[in-house]
């Protein structure tokens, strides 16, 4: 099972200077439902230990409500917070995201063939005008596009000494996928994507296929047609009334710029006193950067999530069952 | 509860010639959970029957895949379809929405003085240059802007002239919404939100506060600072790590254009030959319009169902429960 | 469809005179998800009216928390109960169970040869001494002991002179039930079958195989032993681990005796005075005679739910899903 | 946060020489969801390591299906099983419930006042004959009878001596429930409470107030009738259409005899050769001896999970909802 460990280098800081110097070492701990190399079929429990806390680091911010964090929302909610990196609402949790992620993608890949793969499409103005998806591997930043690598260095730069930082688009395809996963109505294929990728932290907006792009669009524009071999195009992104087409799934979300930088904030502390606020700690210019294997491993546990509904829970292994 | 038939007539087409000239006849019957005109606290069950089907008009598409509609995928996942209209895939399947959303809007409004509410923001290139909510009810649109209707009925005149159809983006806000509806990270306000406008038929995308302009957006820009008498700003939309600032909730859709349009399109039928479509049944130009009170209705519902996650199922009544 | 019509009969009261003689007409009326005689994969909607409800029968008891019934609990959760026949709390509300588990039934056995059947085993003091499975569809009460029906019917005709009610047990076993059903911990085959009993109304106790014999049973004794043919005995009641073995579910349920009776009861009315109540309405002497097809028929929906989990929802249709 | 450690001790066997020498050292480690000795909110993560796993004692039974044990449907259902103790079938699975259920016991009781014990009410052939509370906590088997209870020792050491071994009941009563628990229908408190303690292993039978007594009971005997000062009885065993009344939660369960014992049985191996099989490692002479603390703790969730629908997720802390 070192597929897990492996998988998990991609969303680990600290590889370049462009994302926070944490030694984060998600080692993964598989507690259960792996026996001799192989799932069991019962739950698998993974454990990702956060070694690299420093408290301390947080004791000045304490009191106080960062703005653009859940600080407020959880203190409001449950009257206590974990303001050592924001418990719950850390980005750290998506670390066994990723983790689970990274089972899922091999079983999609080795059952069913599905390929599932994401890419830096946009950061602040710097936009991808190809897609090279070798060049994805060679970059710190997931970016497909070679021409603009040396742009975005100078700009994630420029925003580090501004002490500012910026937003990003990510896309993200499942490729292979089969036809049919989705149900009417209540969990249709897309809005289970939709809730996936919205629940990654930062992210404030998600689109299927052409997205936004279709508030212009003409229907004999949009609509993809059907050939004989196959459809015409894929504006629709993959799902045609909730359920897959077996075209690519094409999924965008954009992330907001991250809300811990050194540019001081006003803000108010718990017993509602103004107060400024500078993040000085370690933190990403841009979340958007190291969100790439998070919004892959979302949608492939959608992909997993809806492939064993259709096939059973137990889709990988012969089942007895006798029919008539 | 005469409410719920009210609210209805907000979705019920014909009511211009904007959009289909189907008589649908949303009359709702409550079927349970009603007793002496107040709710019993066990579930309410509404039916909407369909009076106005015409099964004929659908005889010459019933072997034809149409593009852009469910008719493959559900062909292909069940084997079966009911091409009378599309079955579940039909946007008749949003009235039900609508009549359970008129329910929630009346429970959020009248005990927590939550108040929902959209308007159509874009249709084509024709954007809403002001918000005037005055303005929504006197247009068959539901568009803010006075100054720009004329332009919009002569745009969509033009439109059905072409047999073609456009998308639209609509915009949907909850005003004082109580601070901590939402949970950490599996059932994120923010993501229950995208999940339920997502699967309305025709969504393609969905934002949450600023969405998709925070790809450009800096963090000293983006985040909301905090002032002593609130948030200075509302880029986040409402929400704050997956719960609830207070704040207003702020969500857009962008919906794709109608699929049945008069233009012929190239499909195949269900053998697999070759075969070229034009719809000439009673169609919208665009889907968007009538998509305003369906996104109020889905929103009302998220709220509600958080609301009731966090006060209790029975928030409404007086509780027996005994604390120490 | 209509076997659902048909298997309806079973439950229908009044069809002696050991049931009570109000005649409901459960017709089902199936709302959606079937097409042309196929079910099309979609959600299928059932809906019973209730056209016998004679609400003045009621007006009587409107204030009065009758003992054994729901009435107290009811009015003290939710402030407010529908008196007239006890809303969600009567046992009006089985009968959509039997018409969904009659789906059920059909589909399990046309698809996997599953047989389900009931009898009752036991009426106060009147045990079932033998099994004759042809013997339960010749008697009004699914009593499967052609020797001991006219003490039955004696017993009964006393206990009516008598104003008053007793229980019963009825057994319920599934036939050629596929090996492997049941999810380990949560939702164990045993652990959900026991919740649907357990849900029917005035049932107080749920057995698996052998159950409460187990308490005096060796484990030389009660351990099925596994033989090169199969198993040598079935004191488990066809689940091991929480996970079907293949061998005959059996499940048996204890019905407390119907609390309307003529018999008068000490209460509290509403403001909690005390009152006293007779209850002249039309009422079984046990309402376990009735039972029998509704415990069917929740073995069935228990059975059709794992079966799908484990199978796929689609288990029915040629799925498309391609593999390596 | 010590409580879950000290309740754990209830359950660690090693304790007597009635319950298996293995010294499982049931230690807590509290993952998630507690900042500073107080709950966030947030889930809480438990986590028991299985610390004395002799893995060797299981090597000669790898590819034997033990008779009464989840072997052969783990091994039909997955095509693969943790032979090492039976992987999830193990009853150390139960050590998790026990200490989730410290919480909730801690929760129910400081916040409401509800208080839940169990105890043996019947081993084999010898029942309690008394309910002595204060006796329970004085000899090893959790029984309330002190009269009998060097019988109990006798009947175990001779059972032992025969390598044999005996079911028993088990009785579990919630006090100072409050009324209005349980939802009508498909969450009624009863079925839920059945549900939880059919998932626990072993267990055959579940029975709520009266349960199989009922069957013989009559309607004028069984109705719990009510009085000016509440309930003159309580054979309903605290529900009533579902939902709790207020009285005492009654439950009891019936847990079958240990299936590993050293009388050879009959079985066949992994390839369906006949096979003897005989358990000589550390195995309690009856299961139900340890059970007691389980059937707590699934009672404690239950009634946690009902309070919390009925009060919010929060109930715990004040809430800033605004109510007009």
């Amino acid at each position: 099972m070192t597929f897990a460990l492996c998988v998990m280098e991609c969303r680990k800081p600290g590889q370049s200077r462009y994302t926070t110097a944490r030694s984060e070492n998600d080692r993964v701990e598989i507690l259960s439902g792996v026996f001799e190399g192989r799932t069991t079929g019962t739950p698998i429990g993974l454990l990702i230990r956060n070694t690299d806390q420093r408290s301390k680091d947080y004791a000045r911010i304490k009191n106080l409500f960062r703005p653009g964090h859940a600080d407020y929302t959880y203190q409001q909610k449950y009257g206590i917070r974990d303001y050592r990196g924001g418990g719950r609402s850390s980005s750290r949790e998506t670390a066994v995201r990723v983790a689970a992620g990274a089972i899922a993608k091999k079983y999609l890949r080795e059952r069913f063939g599905v390929h599932i793969r994401g890419y830096l499409a946009k950061l602040g103005p710097i936009a991808a005008m190809q897609l090279d998806w070798d060049e994805i591997g060679r970059n710190p930043f997931f970016f497909p596009d070679a021409s603009r690598v040396d742009e975005l260095k100078h700009y994630l730069d420029a925003l580090r000494k501004d002490g500012d930082s910026v937003g990003a688009r990510i896309n993200v395809i499942a490729h292979s996928v089969p036809v049919g996963l989705g149900e009417p109505v209540f969990d249709r294929l897309d809005a289970d994507i939709a809730h996936a990728l919205m629940s990654i932290n930062a992210v404030k907006g998600v689109e299927i296929g052409d997205g936004f792009a279709c508030v212009e669009q003409r229907g004999s524009e949009h609509r993809d047609e059907i050939m004989q071999n196959g459809f015409a195009s894929n504006r629709a992104g993959g799902t045609l009334g909730g359920i897959s087409s077996g075209q690519d799934i094409l999924a965008s979300i954009a992330l907001k710029p991250t809300s811990s930088i050194r540019t001081p904030g006003k803000t108010v502390d718990i017993t509602g006193d103004p107060a400024v606020i500078e993040t000085h700690g370690r933190h990403d210019p841009c979340v958007g950067i190291r969100a790439v294997p998070i919004a892959e491993a979302m949608l492939a546990l959608v992909l997993m999530d809806h492939v064993l509904r259709d096939r059973g829970q137990n889709a990988d292994v012969p089942r007895p069952l006798r029919e008539r």
